[in-house]
């Protein structure tokens, strides 16, 4: 059984890989022009999910088990325990923060796609989608310490580049 | 630009529309064969995302703006300022409750898919999902204690039937 999908846009970014990876980078997102009507309302969030397709990562080679984050380090998991872009059906999802919309242009927080990924969906968040008493694994609360580290190294790191570059300026904000 | 996509299981579910509606049903995933190695691990997490194809909803008419929840009382809003199953790409992401896992076959509550619908992906939910502090449109909020409401009364009557039939039995938890 097979189903065909198209873009409704695509994200601009000209963040590094580590920044998009840490979910550090500001983001937009292009929405096309005939899809743009479709954003009225959007403003009233505070969060959204992005669906895109994961089109930079190579086609799934049909491993079901994968190392969490790339970390081989960690035991393997099951595919679907994991949010690997290396899955069946090629679509992320990320939870963005929305700090402005002007248009067709969202300017999010977040979002770890890169220049040019095709933008499949996108899902307003509300409070049924936050969920206070959750579990998760320990191999994701260790890896998450680690992260977490990396992420203020990295934060530090952007803030002073930011800085320097003028970026998150009147543009971005 | 269109891509191709998948299923990897099927939900089965005999719950009215409504209990599906209410999020009050208990349904089970069943994973295809193929694909069934790539649940390992999945039940270290007390949530998921479910992504699966709204076959059942018509084609999409090519409306961009849509009463929230069909509520014709409620003003129209932009299609990606709701989670109207009438939209571009016909993807549904619902977070459910895992309450178990038996060989490929996964039992979830919440899932608001009808009986035999292709699922695309699961994604486990982790506290990155879960924002404490977001803004969602008053509109929502207003529907949202209707609804409440409407569920508390549906789930008085579904636990009601349930224990009448003996569903939620050994089967299901």
């Amino acid at each position: 059984m097979q189903f065909r999908l198209g873009s409704i846009g695509h994200v601009v970014t000209d963040a590094s890989h580590d920044e998009l990876r840490h979910k550090l980078a500001v983001s937009k997102i292009v929405i096309d022009r005939k899809f743009a009507g479709g954003l009225k309302g959007l403003e009233d969030y505070s969060h959204l999910y992005v669906l895109f397709l994961l089109d930079e990562a190579p086609k799934w080679s049909g491993a079901l088990m994968v190392h969490p984050r790339g970390r081989t380090d960690v035991k393997k998991m099951g595919v679907f325990a994991t949010r690997s872009p290396h899955r069946p059906n090629p679509i992320a999802l990320t939870l963005v923060k929305l700090l402005s919309k002007k248009g067709r242009t969202l300017t999010v927080k977040g979002l770890d796609a890169y220049d040019g990924t095709p933008v499949l969906d996108l899902k307003p968040y509300d409070r049924r989608d936050s969920v206070p008493h959750l579990r998760v694994p320990l191999w994701w609360k260790k890896l998450e310490r680690e992260s977490k580290r990396a992420r203020r190294s990295q934060e530090t790191g952007s803030s002073k580049r930011a800085h320097r570059l003028g970026r998150f300026g009147s543009k971005t904000r």
